[in-house]
């Protein structure tokens, strides 16, 4: 308590009192609405157990762990998608997140042959094929260069992919949690290309990690001087296990899979690899059969985390927070609209003032919910001026095959208590 | 591998050849160096153990920690600080992170009486005093409101302090690492305030934690009003045990003190509270032994934090990269130099191109060391075009006897072999 005595606290409307307020242009304002009646409430008017005795000391957690309430914001992964789990995928729980940055803890993971463990000291990175001077870096040897540390998104290509026949996965997790968002530091990938010395028909590279999957792929010559990354760090510490450690790919707006982990070699070439990871994989299978290629880009995307399937509104009708994220490979976001029947109307959703290229951004949008039913959308436009479609939209040119690049219009069926559900709206 | 078979690797210089390169204008221009005797590497011309079997899977780490050889990158207390480890500090390992954020795991501690652990059902924030309508809420309530998504810096104001006298800890992370830096999503205190009508009477607002040491400390309306937070989540995810869960409050650029964790009450007064924590700690004693009072705001400060004690360079002669954190309480960094000998000298660094108010900044200057000694400094510019002062600078305005806001400049003596010392000049 403070040294100065405090008056009595005079407790006038209830710890409820508040939901009188309604939202108009962002702004609380009071409307006048009944106030609740009043309840004693022990938690404020006798001195807790908590406030009694210390808590835990300095020493407690050198490296600490969500506190024991939160054990269920963590990554899951769908047992039924794939066969065996060290060639899977795991979500993130972006429906329980806020802000921008995802915590490596529990930032997806996707593995095609599992999760290694490399040491530092036994780390090489290759670069050969068409260069002057073939290099072989070690882990020391990278420290040396010259390094930037930038904020991006990383999606898997097949992030939404179970929507696009509809699959309707209950929770923005599922639907969406194939994407996390960290500041990666790293190697610009074009220095240490001209440390090597790209001969002048090198028009491609080859990426490959040193898993067993080895997971190649073709990396056109100008992305690769572009902003690519050779990255050891992730949110400021060495990159976790499950994404690269110690040094992966950071190829910014470009399909996950392409982000090689534990980065081997890299290969100068004069022609794309056509590995199975970019032709029987990655690759967008089309109505008719035939593939359409070289599909690197994440478009423009967004996704409402929250009131979402797996975040209910609890607490009735009053104000409610409809927030979500939204991104683009392309640049940034400029705008999100909401819609709250289903694309009919839309409402310019507040963007956080720092955006970063190429990264998750945070929008929101302060509503006065009266109870009734909603068809909750987002809508993302980016710096390119291109507009989010519906998934239908989508279907039409891309037609039922696809797996990958659904970056469609997602809808939740909010009920009228609370509850809400993954539909399709015509 | 790759599908396509690949030409035999030619390995001309070794791994060490890129030590030819030298760096100027921050680009890696070959200067035509010795190449090292080629040695025979097995990690490069066998297959490794670990692209022989499968790693762990998806499922291996729900919410997942650092790998087992970062386990020296943790959070360390100084025994001999203080008395209990539960009224004590620990320190966020700054010399081994790069970039900006801090991972919430290794995020520096402060304790008055300890971490207590208060559920989102036990929690209740009281607003009373000079208001129209004292208001209760809970956990629900606050999410309710408008929230914003911010990164910002929290510093100990005794971060550096026991540099004043020349105690010379032998590494950034004792020296410095008071700090750390997260993204924070929470509501505008400005919003609770409104909703509660602050009466024209009320000039300060007394803030106080849950905890047994409740923490108090007045803060001026006028700040109160402008850019706090009452925060709920750092980084994405809920707030950690150690870092107030589930409520603290963020006072950007002002010292960590100020941000109240486990928030339980805020009272509207028409004058300060003079607590405990604003009187006899928290005010900076003079040479004449006054106290100068309301030092709120922390001033524009930087570290290197490598090369430093805890992070000698190890490689010999040839590239570096020298980085380091800094910072202001007043605005965003603009500028940060750094020499290498003892001051005489000064060479502007690159700053990372996002910059955040009140947030940490990364920069760093690629050098090329002879193997000579350095006296290794940075020094901040901020926005209000506040130059960093050195120490001893300051020591002449406000002697010998404070503990809090030292924010001079701090030297490393990196020594022929590589490693460092915290040392002054004169």
């Amino acid at each position: 308590m403070s040294e100065r005595p405090t008056e009595k606290p005079e407790f006038g409307p209830t710890r409820r009192g508040f939901l009188r307020a309604s939202v108009a242009g962002g702004a609380l304002v009071a409307t006048g609405g009944a106030a609740f009646a009043q309840t004693p409430d022990p938690l404020i008017t006798e001195v807790q157990p908590w406030a009694r005795v210390f808590g835990d000391g300095i020493d407690a957690t050198p490296y600490g762990m969500p506190i024991r309430f939160e054990t269920d914001v963590i990554r899951r992964n769908v047992p039924w998608l794939t066969a065996d789990v060290t060639s899977s995928i795991n979500f993130t729980p972006i429906h329980a997140l806020d802000g921008t940055i995802t915590p490596a803890g529990c930032g997806f993971e996707r593995h095609h042959s599992g999760a290694i463990e490399l040491a530092k000291e036994d780390y090489r990175l290759m670069i050969n094929g068409l260069v002057e001077t073939p290099l072989v870096f070690t882990y020391a040897d990278l420290e040396r260069f010259p390094r930037e540390s930038r904020v991006h998104f990383l999606e898997c290509a097949a992030n939404s992919g179970m929507e696009w026949a509809g699959a309707q996965l209950n929770g923005s997790q599922f639907t969406h949690g194939m994407v996390h968002n960290m500041e990666y530091t790293g190697i610009p990938l074009r220095l240490l290309l001209e440390e090597a010395g790209v001969k002048p028909e090198g028009k491609w590279i080859l990426v490959e990690g040193a898993d067993a999957s080895s997971n190649g792929r073709s990396i056109p010559m100008e992305k690769a001087l572009d902003d690519c990354l050779v990255a050891f760090k992730a949110n400021g510490e060495a990159l976790r296990k499950e994404h690269g450690y110690p040094v992966r790919l950071v190829v910014p707006g470009w399909e996950g899979n392409m982000w090689v982990k534990w980065l081997r070699r890299i290969e100068v070439g004069d022609m794309p690899w056509e590995t199975r990871e970019e032709t029987s994989k990655y690759t967008d299978t089309m109505a008719d059969g035939s593939a359409r290629k070289w599909t690197w880009i994440m478009d423009a995307k967004s996704v409402v985390t929250s009131p979402s399937p797996q975040m209910p509104i609890k607490s009735g009708p009053g104000p409610v927070v409809i927030t979500g994220l939204a991104w683009s490979g392309r640049g940034t976001i400029t705008r999100v609209d909401v819609s709250m029947d289903g694309g009919k109307t839309w409402h310019e959703a507040r963007l956080q003032p720092h955006s970063h290229d190429k990264a998750l951004h945070r929008f929101y949008f302060d509503h006065v919910w009266d109870g009734s039913e909603m068809l909750l959308q987002s809508r993302a436009t980016d710096s390119t001026g291109y507009v989010q479609p519906t998934k239908n939209a989508l279907r039409a040119i891309r037609g039922l095959n696809s797996v990958y690049h659904n970056n469609g219009i997602q809808t939740w069926w909010v009920k009228s208590d609370g509850e809400a559900e993954n539909v399709e709206v015509s």
